[in-house]
This record gives C-alpha cells, structure tokens and sequence, in this order.
C-alpha cells in the first residue's frame, strides 16, 4: 500500500499543546520510516502559543503566534508553514496519524470516517480533558487535508490484554457494561514502542518478554509486560488514576472530592480549555489542580528534585511519587512471578532523572534487579541510540533501561506496516 | 487504677449490628482481662433484629426482637438482660469501651465528655457511615450508665505512624491541612491485636517485627508493619479505599463514579440506616452498593469461593479480590526491603478461607516465602490458640500465619493497661 517516499504525519494533541513530526515511508526491514521534521505548538490556551518547526536536514524555527487561539488554528499554521518554509506540498501528506487517548473498546487502529468521528466523539465523554484537542485536530484534518487518510491511533488499545479480573472494578456490572466502566489503561503507543524498542535491545523476542516499565512524564504511569502483553497498567477508566503527575492527583480515596469541594457533581465552566467539555469540577480539580503543582507549586520535576534537600515541601513531592512508583514495581514484580527481564525507565522524568532512577533502583535491589552503574545512570541521556541498560554491567537479575520513547514515531511506524 | 474484678464493657457497632463483651480484670501479666461473656445484635436496621447472648460459663440465649430497632434500644435490650439473665449489676461496670472507626488525628484512646463527644461528632463527617452508629450507642450509654467511664478507641490511631509522604495525598496542601485530607487507614485495634499477638508467637520483640497483615473481612484491608509501627494501609482518608468487600468497591478510578451516576454529589436519603447521615449518592453507593454483592449478589465469601468453578461471576469476584491483597503483598513486601518475618491472615475471610490462603501463598512462594502446609491450612480454624503456623513446618522464608483477631478483647487489654 505505502509507495517509498510517501509522506506520514504523525500529530500528537495534548489539552495546550501540539507535537506534529512528518515522516518518509522508506523500504527497511527495522524501521519503515524515516523522520523529515518535528513542529509543536504549546501555550496554545494560554496566548502567545509557541512555534517551533525543525528540518532533520535543514533550518530551524521558532516564534511566537498571537494569532493562534485553538488547536484549528494551531494546525493550520503547521500546515502553511509546511508549504512555505520546508517547501513540502501538502498534497503530498497520504495518511495522517492522530493520537486519541481514549479509545474506548477499540482494540486496533481506526480510519476515520463520519461514523468513526462520532463513535470517537461519543466515548470521548470518558475522558473528556483527554480527547478534546485530538478531535478538534482530527476536524481541521479532514477538512484541510481531504485526500489524505486520517487515522485515530488509541492509547487504550495496547492494554486489550488485561484480564477481566484485572480490569474490572468491584462495582454494579450492569451498569459498568452499559457504560463501559472498566480499567482502559494508557500511554499505550508508547508502551508499545518501548516493548518493540527493549525487543530489539535485548535480542529477545516480545512474546518471551516480561517487563516492568514506568513511563513517568506530567501524566505518569506504569504498566506490567508478560510475554509481550499488557497484564496490568496503574491508570484506570481515565487517566485520572494510578500514579501523581504535573497537575493530577493520581489514586485517592473515592470519597476524598466529596470532603474537597460541596461542589464536586457540579459541572465546571473553566475558561482555559480550547474546547467544548463536559467535567465535573471533581474532574476538573483532580486533573488540573492537584499533583506537584498543588504540592510544590511547580509542574517542573527536575526543579523539585533539585530543591528537595532544602525545600520540605519539594521533598514531600518527590518522595510521595517515589513511593507511589515503588508500589507498583512491587506489585508488578509480584504479578510476573518475580521473573522480570527488565525495569524500563521512560517518559521525560524517566529519561532525565537520574535522582529518581537511582532512588528506584537502591530500593529494588532487594529483588534482586541489578545494581545501577552510577556512571552510565550519570550519562545516559547523552547515550546513542534509544534504549540504554544503566544497571552495573554483567550484574545477574533484571536489567535496568532507559528508553527514549517516541509516540510519534510508533504511530508512523504501525501506520505504515499496518493495512489502513 | 484497676481493682481485681471490675468490669469493662467493650462495645463494637456496625452499620446494622453490635458486638458485645464483657469482661473482668484480673491480675495476670499476659492477660489482663478475663471475658464473662459476649453478645451479639443484628439486622438492627432490617428488623427483626436477632439477638445472642452467651455466659462464657453458663447458658445461652437466641432470641429474635420485634422491639428493636434502632441501636439505642438494642444496647438497652443488652443492659436489661445482663440484670435478668445473668444476674449482674450493670452498676458494676466501671468502664465501657466503644470502638470508633474514625478517630481523625487523635492517637490515643479518649475520655468521652460533652468536648469529647462534640469532637468526634464533627470529625465523623469524614466517615458518617462508620461513626454513626458508634455514636448513637456512646449516648445511649452515657445516660444508661452514668457512673462508668466510656472511653473511645479508634481505628485510626494504630496508624498515627504512617509518614507524611505515604499518608498525603497530591492534592492542595492547604485545603487538605484545613479539612483533614490524608490516610489515615482503619481496622487499628485489630492490627494492634495481630501485632501483640504474634509478637507472643514468635517470641520476638514487637519493634523487631515487619509483618504484612492482611486483615480480610467483609471490609477488608492490609497493613504494613516495619519495626512493630504501621508504615502503610490500604485504606485511606475513609475505609472505602484500597481493598473491595462485601459491599464496598474498594480502590477505582476517582472520576469513575460521576459516570456511574449524575447524582454522584448529591445526599443520600437511604432509609435502610439507622442514624442520620450526611453521605453523598457516592459515597452510599460505593460502600453499600458494590463489592461482592454487586459483581455475585452474595455477601458471603465463602459462597462465592465455593462457586467459583461453575459460576464466572463468581470467579470473577475470587480472583478480583485476590488480585488487589496480592497488589498490597508486592507493594509492602518491596517496602519492607524484603524483610518480611510474617504474612499474616485475618478477619473473617482470613480466618476461615483456606483457598484464598493456598491462592495467595501460592503466589508468594517466587518472594521466597515459606511454601504451605495443606495439612495445617486446612485444619487451621480448629486449631489451638489465637495464632497458628500454616506454613510447612522448618521452611525457610517469612512464615504464614493465621490469626483470630479480637478487637473487643485489645479495647478491654488496652482500657485495663492504660491510664484512663
């Protein structure tokens, strides 16, 4: 289906924000594309968004958009940019590959057509704060690029795999089946990326692979990998759930909102998003007030972690998402039987880190995992290549990895190999 | 303060039931308190209320009563047959312990007066469902008794030493200072129970113990013990979190109930309770309306395990549980370092459910625990004495032990060693 040199756009919406890289079909075996240029668009509800457009092979650009107020109006600056500055025709663009974080039942892919953008739109109530700029760009697509096929790649199909006892919850399961109340899990294209990425590292096949991988970034979460498949993840219905993040509570008591706020059913009417939600305030504070941001009164964790000898309140943070993480690898480390191949480090915190890997790593010694090299934990983001073992080399027990995840990347590369 | 002979009453209320014992105190180093008898009230808000009543040496009583209904008449129904039918002066009892569920910040056991009562009152705001009842009999007895000291026990107290970065939630710090927002973890007199209890059982001192206690009953829970102290609980800011039960859901997505229902924030006008609440739809619905009884329609563990090769609701529901404690056993096994002395079973589920034990310890056995004893699992509940080995006997690895908790008997242990 894919001719050489056709052209794959991979878009990537969060709720402010936009990461669009562009890539070539190319006839490998390992990596059937190749990147051309990267571009994203932040503050883009909070004015003036930031432009920043990047040739692998050629200039690059940065500027600010007083004129971009939306994720529409977003992606069509990186569309005439495109003509205009790469000298690329847009026409050019066969697919175009958009993350959707809640898919729903989805368990592969989907080409969107009408009926695929209302299904979308209607499971979208599940995660509203999540799925809004995706179908906000995945409209301007349709109507900006008609040739091109747009195709809705979900965070949620990864974990397919888990097991009813898994995923389902203690509650009511009529009323869980009709409205689809069950543990989804997320992160999943970047699950599925490093599982590909780890595969090829250690020269194993996925199929005999068990892992314990945290993708830690301002949403963070962790997933448990037995022989190649999600056997349990720590996010839940929504990506609420689980670990704390940039500005999440992560998991809490039930009934803690009740005790927040009297308001907590209530609707929320915040003036910050670009698109239409329906939330409850109880939503809204959870994933947007609450996390480091609540606790430090910063979204930066490599500020938190330099300030955490001196600041007690930095200190609390960083030790309270340590110790979240620490639940599940040992929870995880359990559920794989205690044969675990590797702990994958991931996601920005993940990758940048080195404080929190070498926290993680002393108290997992005791499993048995292999001591962290501090040299290599030290430099590791400098490494070449996209995964790198930063445990004491030789040591026996499961590996400790680093792996550069790329979600773009992954929904270029499925595109293409896939039969969209 | 204590003479040979006074009588302590220890009193346990439910939502819908009372737990009764009486005891006197002797002078005996291990034991200071010698049970005289114990009686039970149930169905109290379900009427006919069914009532028992038990001379340790003497006869026994069942009787069903139309009269009560609520648990001021079934705690007066008590009183009244401790003159009539054994023949004791109710004058007698010096002092009265009643367990509170929710104890906020207080750690230690409390004097009940006007300010105490005020306190505890406001305080159960956080757990209406929990308190309530205990509230109701703490008057009731105030006035029945005036001469004997009430005192109040709370389930939280245990885990006053949980710290900071394992009992804050990553939520706004000032609201969660101003309202009392953390775990705070229940089920305390039985962990305090268990702890001194094994602590006579394996002959070491308690603050050399770390043990994994799972306290397993229709509310079912987990503790943690480093060094003799709580580190960490599955329950949190109410009893509502961390493990399912009977009716309760346990640990879900935070968002999860505003798509259950878009009434979620609003009160509660449930007939069926005996006490004027203050409770959400939500919170109603995830402590009386899920667990077990929504994903089988049974309250009763041991139906549901004795099902469970033919029925998949009820598989479903045995392997959901076990799932979640095997959750909590990874976690508090990589928290203790991996130095764990015990895993120990408890609460009705605990006591009784030889197949959850061979679950559960079947999975342990790749942590290095002591494989079980079919033999002694199977025989246990007949066993002597209120801790039992089910482990193979010389095995190496942390022990499995099964204990009958007593909450009633370390309330009455606690008043008789106190100093109130």
């Amino acid at each position: 289906m894919f001719t050489q040199n056709s052209l794959v756009l991979s878009v990537n919406a969060g709720s402010s924000s936009l990461k669009i890289s562009l890539f070539r079909a190319v006839d490998k075996d390992l990596e059937p594309v190749e990147l051309i240029l990267t571009s994203s668009l932040s503050n883009i509800t909070a004015p003036p968004a930031k432009f920043s457009f990047k040739l692998i092979q050629g200039p690059s650009k940065n500027e600010e958009l007083p004129s971009v107020h939306d994720h529409a109006s977003a992606f069509t600056h990186f569309l005439d940019c495109l003509d205009r500055e790469a000298d690329i025709d847009r026409a050019e663009i066969g697919h175009v590959c958009h993350r959707v974080v809640h898919g729903g039942d989805y368990t592969d892919p989907v080409l969107i057509n009408d009926e695929a953008y209302t299904h979308i739109e209607r499971l979208s109530d599940l995660a509203p704060l999540h799925n809004g700029a995706s179908l906000a760009v995945i409209k301007t697509c349709l109507s900006q690029l008609p040739n091109a096929k747009s195709i809705a790649f979900f965070d949620t199909a990864f974990h397919r795999s888990i097991p009813p006892h898994i995923s389902n919850y203690a509650i009511d399961q009529k009323i869980a089946k009709k409205r689809g109340l069950k543990k989804y899990g997320f992160h999943g294209l970047s699950y599925s990326f490093i599982l590909r990425s780890v595969e090829r590292f250690l020269q194993q096949p996925s199929n005999t692979l068990n892992l314990i991988i945290l993708h830690l970034g301002s949403g963070a979460s962790a997933c448990c990998i037995a022989h190649g498949q999600s056997l349990d993840t720590s996010m839940g219905l929504t990506p609420l759930n689980g670990l704390p993040g940039a500005t999440r509570s992560g998991a809490i008591d039930p009934s803690l909102i009740f005790h927040y706020t009297n308001r907590a059913g209530r609707m929320s009417h915040d003036k910050g998003n670009a698109v239409n939600l329906h939330v409850t305030q109880a939503e809204y504070i959870l994933n947007t007030q609450a996390g480091w941001k609540a606790l430090v009164g910063t979204t930066d964790f490599g500020a938190i972690t330099a300030r955490r000898t001196e600041d007690p309140a930095a200190r609390l943070a960083f030790e309270l998402f340590a110790d979240r993480v620490l639940n599940y690898v040992g929870s995880y480390h359990l559920k794989l039987g205690g044969k675990v191949d590797a702990l994958v480090f991931s996601g920005g915190i993940g990758e940048h880190s080195k404080e929190l890997r070498a926290f993680i790593a002393d108290r997992v010694g005791c499993l048995g995992y292999a001591p962290i090299d501090a040299g290599r934990n030290d430099t590791v983001n400098a490494a070449e290549g996209v995964v790198a073992d930063v445990g004491e080399p030789g040591a026996a027990g499961p590996r400790l990895l680093v792996c550069r995840t790329n979600e773009e990347l992954e929904m270029a590369r499925q595109c293409v190999l896939g039969s969209l």
